[in-house]
């Protein structure tokens, strides 16, 4: 296993910036500061002018959506899924998921993300190309009760559990997924929450992501969607639950007691006009909120860049307080906290000695880098994905310099971009 | 007078994308389509793989506050004012707003834009920069009625309009700058815009950007900001109105009947907690929006891509209707009604056969630009700054491949580096 000193750079570490040395021994982060002179290095990156951080937590997507990006925006929810969604889904082949997943992750790359949360289908060639790219992942194969695949899904769920949780050298945990109260009615719940206890698994699930459907479950359960979940135990186990922007205070309770862990969506949410999520009353309450893009076909990129500021602008404007989310927070929650919402703190979203060599080093060259008074300011408020410079994961290099080392990613786009067309084009009556 | 060439690529023009080739005639388009097989050209630029664009006009921003980007964020508005951007405004030297500035144009031409509307102080300094770097620009001494400056302000912006209007071959154009209602009373409206009639000048304006400003003015005038310069007469001179955040429906009556041009700035009514504009309500009532970034002090950027997209999800979030502000919607405001809200329209913000060569041509290599269902989705809902690959002004190209012609950038950011970090270090009590 290599060792890698990151030299002269300025390190993001315990909410602020300074000046260190970062060693990296194998997969691990070996130590932050003045690093011993006679500490070896096989490599040395010299990080000047740069900014290193942990690799950020992408905590709710669907990375094969790529596929689906720019194919049917501006419209109403309902309609997106019936009339274009799900007719292209149901078209999809292991094939189409594999590329389209390498897509994003070419693309989560590229912009620092280094571990992600998936919730798609056709998973094992999902965890083939988070095996081959290098990456972390927390994948779970979506769930839906009222499908005619509900009880495949549940069978699918516990063999991909078996064959890929702890696999690709560990970067690869899987969770249970059912899809959301409106698609899992209470028994499936219920089937889901069992097999999750059997297997010892935790879950990702969309929680009161639109008023319609907090309105439906109250209609037909006398309770929120949160209320309803507590009830069934599902959060008896360790849950991680993207959207949630609809809540009650009473929900917020429940979210902090039951140390439920919350995937904020802020693209999505706003382009699809879901809301905006109460994130400050959320991290008020000590609850873990993680960033995420959700699906390139409602965001429609995967820049957790780009995530992290809308996540402290939306706060701001939906409070009508400037104060809200400020910038060390949005790091926090791109970091640490999504660590801990994929159920992988201690073991990435840091940088300090033991934890995993996920980092990201951004260049801080670029005119919209200057001047410098608050390097964290700079990152949350004007830095972009074409920043990032190079990406690690398990300490291996997977963007050097701006070159992805384990994707050919011309391949990727001609394959990906094909068979994206291909897949709406077939479903075009002649 | 050079004639370029634009071969191959594909070209937005009249709302839709079609492959097609541009040619330029010195300064102006000479045609879009197909170019005569005798058209001799001095350059021909392969655009293989790229979009075609009217350059981004970004129709408010104060270009030298490029010095305090990331200098006090995350603060509530009259305290950022008065403890920090007003004491080190007091600091700047002409100079100071000459490198702020030109720090200012790099990163704009980066990111796409042609022409913007500024308003500040040392205009000349500002006009130095912008005569130098070959961008467009509206300018406007800013003017408080309530400061000492008061009638300095107004003998300046006379000066200025005589001897910069239509200077720097046309490309510089002068506004009065009013700063808002609430720093210039009645009178001093009045005698801004004595001013700008005698001079045939238009009108840059701060309006109704708050919800403590538009309290404030009723209290005191007895009706709302837009009303009050309605009734003083500003209207009927052209008028670009910055923000307009909290607009009753007799306001939009009025900026519709008096044609007053909006500057939307979503990311900055975003970050300092402003509110979402009425942009649907506007553009449905017929009123020109054009977006803008503000200053880089509450912004923190200067990138029209970014605002694009946040002009598209803001007004759908705010209205809660996923069809709000559709991607082609957000191209026009950011380019053919951002040229009107300039007042130049039927000058720049158009690719057609005589209109100024302003254009930008965005790279769809990178992987967010797979696959390719729709090009105005992908550039407004996936596209970053970094996908800008050449931009020209005029006819003459200022990004050529990503290297800046007419300012040299290391320096740039050097001078203007070091000079906004002493006008806050100098502040700094011992
Ligand atoms: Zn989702
Ligand atoms: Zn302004």
């Amino acid at each position: 296993m290599a060792r890698i000193l990151l030299k002269n750079g300025e390190v993001y570490a315990d909410g602020s910036v300074t000046k260190a040395d970062v060693a990296i021994d194998g997969s691990v982060i070996a130590g932050v500061g003045e690093v011993a002179a006679g500490w070896q290095a096989d490599r040395v990156i010299d990080c000047t002018d740069k900014l290193i951080l942990p690799g950020f937590v992408n905590t709710h997507t669907h990375a094969a959506m790529t596929l689906f990006r720019s194919y049917a925006d501006d419209m109403a929810l309902m309609e997106w899924l019936e009339t274009k969604i799900w007719p292209a889904e149901a078209r999809l082949t292991g094939d189409d998921v594999y590329w389209g997943t390498l897509l994003a992750i070419a693309e989560m790359i590229r912009s620092g993300t280094t571990a992600f949360a998936d919730m798609y289908f056709f998973m094992d060639d999902v965890a083939r190309a988070v095996a081959e790219s290098g990456v972390r992942a927390a994948l779970s194969r979506g769930m839906a009760g009222v499908a005619p695949t509900a009880a495949q899904a549940l069978t699918e769920s516990e063999a991909f559990y078996r064959d890929w949780h702890g696999g690709a050298d560990g970067r690869i945990t899987v969770m249970m997924g059912p899809h959301a109260p409106y698609t899992c009615p209470p028994d499936y719940i219920k089937k889901v929450t069992a097999l999750a206890a059997k297997l010892g698994a935790e879950i990702h699930i969309h929680l009161a992501e639109t008023t319609g459907e907090v309105a439906g479950c109250v209609k037909e359960h006398g309770k929120s969607p949160i209320a309803l979940m507590n009830e069934l135990g599902l959060f008896d186990l360790g849950v991680l639950a993207a959207h949630c922007v609809h809540l009650s205070a009473e929900d917020i309770a429940i979210l902090k007691e039951k140390k439920v862990r919350v995937a904020h969506n802020p693209g999505s949410n706003m382009k699809l006009a879901s809301g905006a999520a109460p994130v400050p009353s959320l991290l008020a309450a000590g609850v873990t909120v993680g960033i995420g893009t959700d699906g390139a076909a409602s965001n429609n990129n995967l820049d957790m860049v780009e995530e992290m500021r809308l996540a402290a602008l939306l706060s701001k404007v939906a409070t009508l307080d400037p104060l809200a989310v400020p910038a060390g927070q949005a790091v926090d929650m791109a970091t640490a906290m999504g660590a801990e919402a994929l159920g992988l703190g201690g073991v990435t979203g840091k940088l300090a000695p033991g934890f995993k060599a996920d980092i990201t080093i951004v260049d801080m060259a670029a005119s919209h880098w200057h001047p410098r008074h608050d390097r964290l300011s700079l990152l949350v408020y004007s830095a972009a994905a074409a920043d990032v410079h190079t990406v690690m994961v398990d300490g291996k290099v997977l963007l050097d310099a701006g070159r992805l080392t384990t994707i050919d990613e011309e391949r990727v786009k001609r394959e990906a971009g094909a068979r994206g067309l291909r897949l709406v084009e077939s479903g075009r009556k002649p």
